[in-house]
């Protein structure tokens, strides 16, 4: 029998301990043994909750007790959670954790101390709560050589951009709608304006280069400039706008890193990922593109993640699970020099202008005095050359093609 | 560093020759040693082949061979596959497969045999190449109960119905055109008449409910009787028509298992799966749905998934890895009494006597004298009762419905 703690009771830590009551039979078959839920750290008392009697509010005696093998770390943020995992795994204990903030920020060090103490520190539930994409990058892709990985990766920016697009609502009728349904939070910076969606791509980066990807380094642009119009012009040039975190390798092995909205076209499979699905496309060199969709939050489907790495850990004790994090500063190179294309947003008024400009020959779409094209194929720096100076275009985004194009 | 054998140079044969020199950098880094192929077991000379000198005929080399610890049998069929496979489990040696005829036959048995002796046997190539599924179900999914697993898992019945689709083409104009292009067999059956997927839809129901489906006993259903017409209705009552292997639990846990046309509705993330592309969804009790998508076949895909097995050997050397399979017979139910809708075809002249059969409100489709609609929620045994006699019904389909529903 392995016995844990989870650190943090709130949404994650009471759904981990669901998960273990709800799953016990399968848990054992997929730990290998029975896993027993035996203290809960956090400074509230849960008076009726069945578990009640195990919450203490001093960690040392976490920390003290032998027969704790695994720590969750379900609080969030970086303080105190840096400091307790640090001891934990000093401590000799594995710990998990849905934090993708500390992740993000510090999960390099902390896979060295767990390394240094025999013992894992594994994070599926940061990145995509329903989507096991960390272990498949870490297992099954492990072989391939990894060129692009490509996401929607934050669910209530891809709640939002779909309810605009369905039903023709602006960005702010739509959060709203979203904040009162519980999908986006009453300050909904973190989500809206990219940096959830950052920091995993910043983790996804790491483990696909192998190397350390500063997740504050990562140029990020939010979704809040993005309109009804934008989504109804790009459908009608066959495509959609999703927020998209990207990481590519291009020459010279330099990672080009980036959560932006991008121009889906109908044909990638991202552009079916609708509401607070997300997904998250691979492509590999002898494997080509595979996909994998799921829930992205959501607390069971959180708290499952994190029962995946538990059982991970339990079946894995007495040596380390391997990750490919390093302290190795990943080699970045800026967009300014990669071919794609783009899609443009002008006046109609501007339209002729504009096409001689971008030497586009593909007909706009227009609507009500707007309008858009899709650019052939050029670097950023020569598109901003193009468009410079007051000739009309209002906004622009990169287009998101696949590798086979 | 870890010695392998290939039996069988075929296309996956070499594939994974060429993934592992292609991308033994990566090979070594998941395997944690080096991995060298060591034999190749075919009848044929291969002059001029990078490893020609590697080819023998005599597999008792191999067999008696100590420092060859893992053998890929790519050979495909039953014979001689499964005796070279238990012989090589008898020896000590690990076996990893492509070769989906022989895991849904003896898959259980030969688990067994590797686990008396210490070894492992593995077949993610078996299921839908590119998709690392089975690996995902054996991992980061066994904490969860699984009680649905709907796919699309035959790369050539895809293209021809996406073709079908998107051309408003014939079965046969768009049968011969995959024979052309290399993406349908010369005699197409296995593919048409649903027998390969029918074999992998037994691995993944003998995976959810680690218990044994006889792939002979799963009722199967091909594609040869999809029209264009059909495609082009259920496009208008907003979905597709795709060929699916479902299993799901139903009451008491039985099994409800089949290869069928379903339509699927446009909102269901397998209807947007195109072309030779593959997806399996699988709902749990904890994480909900989620997908996995990739290239179903392909050489360099189904080499790679067969090299991500040999790597998990490697690493595992000294003990099985375990699977789900069991030789408990899985307990199985008709599909008579469950409730779904149904889409129904039929003649234009005879829509008013079957819209009041049927009980249905919604509008018919209709195009050229043909007609459909979807059904309300019924049992097929309902459905069955409500057609029967001439009331002109040419035709029905299963829904794919989401749980959500």
């Amino acid at each position: 029998m392995a016995k844990i703690a989870i650190l943090g009771y709130g949404t994650v830590g009471s759904g981990v301990a669901h998960v273990l009551d709800e799953n016990a039979d399968r848990v054992r078959l997929s730990a290998g043994e029975n896993v027993t839920l035996a203290a809960i750290l956090d400074l509230r008392e849960f008076p009726g909750d069945p578990h009640e009697e195990l919450v203490t509010h001093d960690y040392q005696t976490i920390l003290d007790d032998p027969e704790i093998t695994v720590v969750c770390e379900t609080m969030g943020g970086v303080k105190p959670a840096y400091e307790f995992t640090k001891k934990a795994l000093e401590a000799g204990k594995s710990v998990c954790t849905s934090n993708k903030e500390l992740v993000a920020k510090h999960g390099c060090e902390l896979c060295d101390i767990a390394k240094q103490h025999g013992v894992s520190y594994l994070f599926e539930a940061s990145v995509g709560g329903g989507i096991p994409i960390l272990r498949t990058l870490e297992g099954a892709l492990k072989s391939e050589k990894i060129d692009r990985i490509e996401g929607i990766l934050n669910g209530t920016t891809n709640f939002i951009l779909t309810a605009m697009e369905e039903k023709g609502a602006s960005f702010d009728e739509v959060l709203k709608k979203a904040q009162e349904m519980g999908y986006a939070e009453r300050d909904p910076s973190a989500d809206i304006d990219g940096h959830d969606a950052r920091r995993k791509i910043a983790i996804l980066g790491s483990l696909m280069t192998g190397s350390l990807v500063d997740a504050d380094e990562v140029p990020t642009q939010g979704i809040t400039d993005i309109t009804a119009d934008d989504l109804a012009l790009a459908n009608e040039l066959g495509g959609t706008i999703k927020l998209i975190g990207s990481c590519r390798l291009g020459e010279n092995d330099a990672l080009e890193i980036m959560v932006a909205p991008f121009f889906v076209p109908a044909e990638h499979p991202l552009a079916s990922v609708k509401g607070v699905f997300n997904a998250v496309a691979v492509h590999g060199n002898m494997l080509g593109t595979s996909m994998y969709y799921g829930q992205g939050a959501g607390k069971d489907a959180t708290a499952s993640a994190v029962v995946a790495d538990i059982c991970e850990m339990v079946r894995n004790a007495g040596h380390t699970v391997p990750t490919s994090l390093s302290g190795q500063p990943a080699k970045t190179a800026s967009s300014a020099d990669t071919a794609r294309r783009f899609f443009i947003r002008f006046k109609s008024a501007d339209k002729d202008g504009i096409l001689d400009a971008i030497g586009g020959t593909d007909k706009a779409s227009e609507r009500d005095g707007e309008a858009a094209v899709l650019t052939g194929c050029m670097k950023e720096s020569e598109l901003a050359q193009k468009i410079a100076g007051p000739n009309g275009v209002t906004k622009w985004l990169r287009v998101l093609d696949t590798e086979e194009e």
